[in-house]
C-alpha cells in the first residue's frame, strides 16, 4: 500500500479564474508526486442537498425544472445549494427546499448518503435525505424568484420509465429511485 | 402541465470565462420566463465514463487516487474523461480505462445508466457500464503519465464498510456500489 506522499499534488501556484454567486473556478499548477508537473482545473461549490420525498400514496415527489448547462426541463427530486452565509445545516436546507419547491413537509428527514458528484475537477458534495411522513403545508414557504418548478409524483415503475425515456437523467434523482427501488427488494426478501 | 416556454431561460449575453484543457466556463445573462433576467454560472464538460467491474471471485475493482478538488485519496470505479478529439465511443473509453487502471479486460461492457452529475451547473454526462467475464491482460495498455493509481479488490460488505468510512464517497462509485447490490437482492428474491 503506496503511503500518502506518493500520491499527493502540492499547488505551486494557484491562478484566480472567476468568482462566481456559486461557483469559483481555479488553475492550480501542481507537482505530481512522480516529479514534473501538471495543472489541475477546479471549481468550488458550496454543495448541496436532495431530498427523497415519498408520499404516503407511495410516490416519489419530483420537480421539473430548466437546466440551463442542458439547454432543456428535466425532472429532479427536490434540491438546492448549500447557503453558507445562512448558516442552515444540509439537513434544514434539505428540509426547507422539499417545502419550498413541492409543498411538503416531513416529520423527519434520515440521512442516506454524501456524494461527491464529480471528483475529478470539482469539490461539490451532495447530501442526501429521505424524508419521512410528508403532510402538504397550508401556506409553504415562497419559491426563489428566479425558478419555474411543476411538482409531479408518480410511482416507482413511472419513475423508472422515466429515466429509460432521459426526462429523468440526473445522478442523485437516478440514486434516489434505486435506492428507493432496494426498500421494496428488501422488504420482500 | 407547463408548456415547455414556461420554463425556457434564453441566452440575452455570453460572456466565455475560461476555455481550460478539460473545462470551460462561461456566465449567460438569460431572460427569465416570466419577464426579467438573471445570470447563470456554467461549466462545459466533455463527460465521463465509469465501469463496475467485477471479478470471478466476485469482487469490485477499485482505484485510489489523489483527487485536487478535496486534496486527498479517494477510492473509485475506474474512469475516465471522454477525449472527443480521439473519436472514442463512451463504450470504447470505458474498456480502455478498465485496462489502462486496472488491467483487466472484459468480454462485454453493459451499458447501466447515463447522468448529469452537476445539472445546476455544468452538463457533464457520466456513462456507466458493467464489465462481464473479467480477465486479467499480460501486457496492459500504459497509464496516463500524469496519474498514480493503486487498485484494491474489495467484497460488497467491504466496500460498504469504504462508504461508511467515506474513502469512498463519490457518486459514481456508491451509485456503481448500490446496483450491484441489488443484483444480490433480486438473485434472492
Amino acid at each position: 500500500m503506496l503511503e500518502y506522499e506518493a500520491f499527493e499534488e502540492k499547488t505551486i501556484n494557484r491562478q484566480e479564474i472567476f468568482k462566481g454567486k456559486i461557483i469559483e473556478v481555479a488553475l492550480d499548477e501542481v507537482a505530481l508526486p512522480m516529479g514534473g508537473t501538471s495543472y489541475r482545473e477546479l471549481v468550488f461549490h458550496p454543495g448541496g442537498v436532495g431530498v427523497l420525498a415519498i408520499t404516503p400514496e407511495n410516490k416519489i415527489v419530483l420537480v421539473k425544472q430548466f437546466r440551463k448547462p442542458l439547454e432543456r426541463v428535466i425532472l429532479e427530486i427536490p434540491a438546492g445549494k448549500i447557503e453558507t452565509h445562512e448558516g442552515r445545516s444540509p439537513m434544514e436546507t434539505g428540509a426547507r427546499e422539499l417545502e419550498e419547491e413541492t409543498g411538503y413537509q416531513a416529520e423527519t428527514l434520515e440521512h442516506l448518503t454524501s456524494m461527491y458528484l464529480s471528483p475529478g475537477f470539482a469539490n461539490e458534495l451532495l447530501h442526501l435525505y429521505h424524508a419521512k411522513n410528508l403532510k402538504k403545508v397550508e401556506n409553504p414557504l415562497a419559491q426563489d424568484d428566479d425558478e419555474v418548478l411543476e411538482v409531479y409524483e408518480l410511482t416507482l415503475s413511472e419513475a423508472k420509465e422515466k429515466i429509460q425515456t432521459q426526462e429523468i437523467c440526473d445522478a442523485k434523482t437516478i440514486y434516489a429511485i434505486l435506492y428507493w427501488e432496494t426498500l421494496f427488494l428488501r422488504e420482500r426478501n
